[in-house]
């Protein structure tokens, strides 16, 4: 490994950081680097006298270079985390070689379409990194709690022979002779397995519906989370959802509530119960509050 | 719910269970009924004299119908797991309406072209039911090894817009105005990942291969359990697959082990260490004994 402790890890003592430059100051006698893991981010110090003059004069980098150095850990109250890293050793790993399409410190918007075609240096803002480490922790705590209560994961196939739901909006495939489709929903997998004996199964599977859309919020490939049960009502599936839902959202606090209270300034709540209504309810309820 | 108790929790008192009929046995006045669930078989055992009379009368059964039985547990040292259930209330929630094409109590064997036609009845086998029960468990383990150490989910695009690893095999998708293909590997988008920040990612995902085969082993779909890591190299790598293939055997061996003793016969073992060779060690292992 380029690195012996992640940067959050990296308390005291000698250690060695590796990641990307998020931002450097180059003051000639006095040079700082700011690098940044997936775990926070560290400044270097390099003063002339106190680091190797030969190290002073080797770190010349750009926003974005993959670097890693080894050094000693000081306390230093105005630093990012309370601490900085006083280097011994530097390794240049990688340089950027042309100017960065995205800036990745967030303080150049970018246009969405330059986001996704640079989707690799995008997700190394906070902003976006954030929600993939959410879903990760999301996609982890609905299988913990249905593992707990007795689930079998299942992975059933992304592919089905007939279109469902009416053959409207499906991606049709040539599977050597014959034509399939891209499945909508696992449904009738899931029920399978049920009538199969599986009792209760649970998926995390991709579906996929051919539909045209121009906005950012759609639904050509979703990861579906999905529960089957057998021996049981609609009301034992909606407690099960219950308290699958706020084990993620409790993990999801958990884990990356200050995160998510600091980048989104929104604090995740959870609440007791889920409230449950009627169809009639809720269209009643909608109605009078608009959609 | 249509049971209070799981067989295999079903120890003492009163209890509801419900499943499918395993095997019967009528003698008029003494009837047994052998009910599976996922989790095992419980003889239930009605006497004239000591059942009501009626609900004697009601219980008649074909295998695989579906039932539910409410009841007391008894000790029974000839009964399956050591006791039995001698029941108050009985529901037929279900019945067999024709002959069963398939066996689920593996007394007859059937071609596997009939097992596939029925599969959701072939799955009630053990044989079958426990290779899905150890699948969940290994993707379980897999995931929660590597959560330990730090790794962050992905669920990368099933989609993809180029054919990688030379564009043979691939399975063509007609993608809104374009073509695209089904994805072989997950390898490009997991690199991105990393690339874009992420350190060290883990997935598992749906990947396909248009290869035309003639055996039960084949890859058309598979679910692929992978890793990338960045600031790491193999042997970081091969460190980390040695963990979590290890934590995989430990929790599939303490889970099931028992049940794979019973009905593969068949024990799990656990090496202490997975053996690392170099590439020109193995294929000369393997030119001495044989692939």
């Amino acid at each position: 490994m380029d690195r012996t402790h992640y940067i959050k890890d990296a308390i005291k003592g000698n250690v060695e950081i590796a990641g990307w430059v998020h931002d450097f100051r180059d003051l000639g006698k006095l040079k700082f680097v700011l690098v940044r893991d997936i775990t926070g981010i560290m400044q270097v110090t390099m003063k002339k006298g106190v680091v190797d003059d030969r190290l002073l004069e080797q770190v010349n980098v750009n926003k974005e270079d993959v670097v890693s150095f080894e050094g000693e850990i000081k306390e230093n109250k105005i630093a990012p985390g309370g601490r900085e890293l006083i280097p011994a050793k530097f390794k240049h790993l990688n340089k950027v070689e042309r100017k960065l399409p995205v800036d990745p410190t967030g303080h150049v918007d970018s246009e969405l379409d330059t986001r996704l075609d640079y989707r690799y240096i995008d997700l190394r803002r906070k902003e976006v990194s954030l929600i993939f480490k959410t879903k990760s922790i999301c996609a982890h705590a609905f299988r913990e709690k249905l593992r707990e209560l007795g689930f079998i994961e299942i992975h059933p196939s992304a592919i089905t022979g007939t279109a469902t739901e009416g053959g409207a909006d499906v991606f049709p495939i040539q599977y050597f002779e014959n034509k399939a489709y891209l499945v909508q929903s696992p449904q009738l997998y899931k029920q399978l397995a049920v009538i199969g004996g599986f009792d209760k199964v649970s998926m995390t599977v991709p579906v996929f519906r051919a539909e045209k859309h121009n906005t950012t919020s759609h639904l050509n490939e979703v990861t579906q989370m999905d529960i089957e049960m057998g021996f049981a009502d609609h009301n034992d599936a909606m407690d099960v959802l219950e308290q699958v839902s706020l084990h993620m959202l409790k993990l999801a606090k958990e884990e990356v509530g200050d995160e998510i209270a600091e980048v989104f300034k929104h604090e995740v709540v959870i609440p007791k119960k889920i409230p449950k209504y009627k169809y009639s309810e809720l269209i009643e309820k909608l109605g009078k509050n608009g959609f």
